[in-house]
């Protein structure tokens, strides 16, 4: 393919994209495909030849499509939000055609500088504390992360390193493998599966801590344990707050949580990934309150925030202790200005070393839709979440399951969870929407979570209508 | 911004990034900028209201451009490549549009059926021994994940996991901490840092293996090693073989390596994060053979293969020890088919949760290059490096410092590394081109890469005839 051809086939592709965009409701938003469905219906090895680009987008439709599950659908409500956005596409097509590698400030310095600064702007708009920012001369600062599970990660990792230091200070006898054995980090029954996962990868031991009846942690509950913890020589290093809980949305005390950490020495990281992207509006900004205490914190623009896939936002309150973890300096990577102050590596910030443009869709969608523009798209999703509360309360047959705050609504048919598992079952079979389901005390509920740009009022209308006819079916059969 | 607009704005786009490398050579290779430089030419916060996209597109010119490195010029040849293509461009656009999040079967199957398959296309392009291919009933398989080191740590923390149960199995009553306190992990001491990195991560030992004169590891050096810690009453259990170091693309001596690793329980993961694209040549193939002893391979099409960044292919002989490491298993992840032997659910590869739908950019490439172009096209580049060689080799003043074995020259000034540091501090203030250096014997050394997808022999030519004029100032100065 020569460039006069990608010009043609870019244009081809700009309005398939824009056509899929346009159609998107008229296919199934959930794919009816059994497992092993796409092997059968290419080759078994990749062609020795060069084939024809038609043959190929003829395969996009014939192959793919059957077998996606279309998240930017206004029909889908499962999961969390990963918002799409026309301005982000368009950076994103910049960034890949740089495509540089941006792991050290040399490596492409606008690469690293624009994130910085997109971190800054982003920071602000959530109105956190100045002490998480760059600036020209910060000690905390931004970084884009692939994930949050890799910000819990490298907040662990962190925290970990410092606690081991901290301990070997006052007992340079200990070795670190015995430090880990007594190291305890925390976070709430109702986190997210990676804050486990980061505990198993770093080797420390993590307690879940119960929460309170509207699913989140109190800081008198984690006081608990830390004491009971310290008792028996265990060492409280991390404690791992959620603000937006996965099945629930559910709030971590963070005001109550985070002088309990700083008093114990304990790192605290607040995991925001969905709900963070509400703290642009300055309604939803008090659910953010106590932030101060943390030592970092992280949402996912790429959620609820209109930034593609990957793009997830981390601050830290001190740099120095996310890069000393494991500052490894090889000569190939050396450069200049490494050892000046304005200058930022990101790759001690991370787990892996390259990292593409990704502040390139930030800018993008901050400049173009303004932050006025992001606010709209969050209160508008907050209302659609809040007429779809509605519907179900006026239902007596229905029960709402948690409190509605933000865009996702937990709910359930009234009586044994087979009644509610039967409709979900109905549900993703009828494939007109998409829903998953979750757990909360003990019971199966149903999430509705609004997430596509292009949700509007008559979307949950229809969908609460599917949902009710449906229940018809399910409470029918159950009657016999 | 509406699907009209974004039409209007997409073929803009796809004419800028066509331009882009059309005139990619007009621009300096490597930037002139100071740290800090962006900061000042953009607005402190983000706009309130909207801005327009001119605005946008004249700041691309006027604030990212002067301070990109230009990793796709020709003129590029610094670390090692990062091909984009054409192709791939087209397939990313294709992959941001649907915005799916794959990381369940259910939650896209075609984005985990695509690359599963696309996996077993390419390790077959390798030759891959089959139990390295999923297939319809393997025990092992692929997976993209984002960057070699990703790779390294995940296939260091399977084996860790392995290793733990293993010894608990004979030794029930030891502590998960107190085993990590013996595990050792080995790797070349030329290998990358990333190995280092992940053995800190997994709070693991990790010592550097000596390497012969060229820069290779031998078994006999590993053995002696290996035999010294049991001695000692550790338990060596992984080791990262490189084929094709950073510093001068050196290959391990696998086939020594990987029995000794088999007979000792030890993990062998093979990181041939550059190199590996080479071995879909067959005249290149030899240099993976012992591969058939490795419990995990790694490459990154990302690099060398035309298939734009993030894209490190990995396989493993047993996915179970991969995906046996940390299942966790929450309801909102749970899906229909999860428990069918032919559904895989990728978020158990891999340390981050979300995941792109990059197998589709690897569709593309292969369909559109074939594997006959993508052979074409690692043969150029390295008869490009033979064309360099031989222009250093003529010129007395110079050495080659490692055998040019695929498109890397390691080269120096003779006599003194500050020779060679100041011609390398020259060729990259003249910005026409772009070097990094490392060390080998202790010697600084300038690496040349051929990089660029459209590097050709008049690149080669004129960069080696603006390195000579240098030199000409270099050791003019250094007699006075």
């Amino acid at each position: 393919m020569d460039i006069a051809e990608f010009r043609r086939r870019g244009r081809e592709m700009v309005d398939f994209v824009a056509d899929y965009y346009e159609n998107i409701e008229k296919r199934p938003v959930f794919p009816d495909v059994e497992p092993g469905y796409l092997r059968s219906l290419i080759p078994s090895e990749a062609p020795v030849d060069p084939e024809t680009y038609e043959d190929i987008m003829k395969d996009v439709e014939r192959v793919i499509m059957p077998g996606v599950t279309h998240w930017q659908s206004p029909n889908f409500f499962a999961y969390f939000p990963a918002n799409s956005s026309l301005p982000a596409l368009l950076a994103d097509m910049l960034s890949g055609a740089i495509g540089c590698i941006g792991f050290t400030w040399a490596a492409s310095p606008a690469c690293t500088e624009l994130e910085t600064v997109m971190l800054d702007w982003l920071g602000k708009m959530l109105q956190l504390p100045e002490c998480f920012l760059a600036g020209t001369d910060g000690q905390g600062g931004g970084v884009i992360q692939g994930t949050a599970s890799e910000a819990t990660l490298m907040s662990l990792l962190a925290a970990r390193c410092k606690t081991v230091r901290r301990v070997q200070a006052s007992n340079s006898q200990l070795l670190e493998g015995e430090i880990f054995s007594k190291m305890m980090a925390y976070t709430s029954e109702e986190a997210h599966s990676s804050v486990e996962r980061a505990a198993q990868i770093a080797g420390v031991m993590i307690r879940k801590v119960p929460t309170d009846d509207t699913y989140a942690v109190r800081g008198e509950m984690l006081k608990k344990m830390v004491e009971m913890d310290k008792a028996a020589g265990l060492i409280p290093f991390y404690f791992c707050a959620t603000l937006g809980t996965t099945p629930s949305c559910a709030f971590d005390h963070i005001t109550e949580l985070g002088p309990i950490c700083n008093d114990e020495n304990m790192w605290m990281h607040v995991d925001a990934a969905y709900a963070g992207s509400a703290f642009v509006c300055p309604e939803f900004r008090h659910l953010l309150n106590g932030i101060e205490y943390a030592n970092s914190f992280d949402f996912n623009p790429h959620k609820w925030l209109l930034v593609n896939f990957d793009c997830s936002a981390m601050w830290v309150k001190n740099r120095a202790d996310l890069i000393g973890a494991f500052k490894v300096d090889p000569l190939y990577l050396k450069h200049e200005n490494q050892e000046s102050g304005l200058v930022t590596d990101y790759r001690h910030w991370q787990i892996p070393l390259g990292r593409r443009f990704r502040s390139l869709k930030m800018w993008f969608v901050f400049r173009l839709y303004g932050h006025k523009g992001l606010q709209s798209h969050i209160r508008h999703h907050v209302t659609l979440a809040k007429e779809f509360e509605s519907l179900v309360r006026a239902d007596k047959r229905f029960e709402i399951c948690a409190e509605v705050i933000l865009g996702l609504v937990c709910f359930r048919l009234k009586g044994e969870d087979v009644l509610s598992e039967n409709l979900l079952k109905k549900i993703n079979q009828k494939r007109e929407i998409h829903l998953v389901p979750c757990q909360l005390s003990g019971r199966f509920v149903l999430r509705f979570a609004v997430c596509s740009r292009t949700t509007e009022s008559h979307h949950i209308q229809k969908a609460w209508q599917h949902i009710t006819q449906l229940t018809f079916e399910v409470l029918q059969v159950s009657n016999y």
